[in-house]
């Protein structure tokens, strides 16, 4: 059983709740500024999805889908999805709202892609994610994690 | 006066050194894999910089040269160095190290892009960065910072 994931719509208490996680960065800051100058409508759907508790938000992730066109890391080259800013906040870790959400993000049965962070490493394991090969040019520092659905596997390095 | 910063060899001490820094990852892994395997000479030229206290390495960061064709952040288009995995010891921090090694990176004349860290923003202001405009499918969820020398803005987003 996992927790209902919801999609995240833009709005001031989204963005409010946005706060007590770690990373708020320039994604969060463009939508705020975009609600604010009203070049997005309120309640908009935005890339994040995440996880209530009670009416607290607890948990989230980001999903977006790359274009099969900008595809390195898959075979056969297709549409896939770039996770991140996946965390939970602290006193509510533990419980399984991580997985949650990464299943979530499996259910669309295309490929995914994130950057696993410093010492998450056995997280991905645990949720059928694997190293990749890592290329300089392409992976530029990050500690790419993937996950295959059935029938998808690495991109060589020379395609 | 600033530190001296040092081009990083690949050999089993510079790979022993990184172990002590948080961002140890996929990066680090593929040099020792190549030295390892004889894939690369010891002693080969890294793509990281470090300042040394006594025989120690204590502030290192990562340059790796973007070509002009990838350019979607300056304007005029132009080859710029993408600066990642800029990391001073704990015990060494507030000591100008994390500045000089972005100093030197400023040395080359080009223009600079990084992805800020949680809280990192003072610091990259002090050392003349600036945000760029968010947009989504480029930034894919990170902070970035970058460094105009004379000359150089920011690239227009419909270019």
């Amino acid at each position: 059983m996992g927790h209902e994931v919801k999609r995240l719509l833009i709005n001031y208490k989204t963005i409010e709740e946005f706060k007590n996680f770690r990373e708020y960065g320039a994604a969060e800051l463009y939508m705020k500024e975009d609600l604010e100058e009203n070049l997005i409508e309120n309640d908009s759907e935005s890339p994040f999805y995440g996880i209530y508790f009670g009416k607290k938000l607890v948990a989230r992730m980001s999903l977006y889908r790359i274009n099969q066109k900008y595809d390195r890391y898959f075979e056969p080259s297709q549409d896939y999805l770039e996770l991140w800013k996946l965390e939970v906040l602290e006193a509510y870790r533990g419980k399984g709202y991580g997985q949650s959400l990464v299943n979530f993000a499996k259910s669309f049965k295309l490929p995914i892609k994130t950057n696993g962070r410093v010492n998450s490493n056995d997280f991905w394991h645990k949720m059928g994610f694997t190293e990749v090969t890592y290329q300089p040019d392409r992976d530029r520092g990050e500690n790419p994690f993937v996950w295959y659905p059935d029938g998808v596997q690495e991109q060589p390095a020379d395609q």
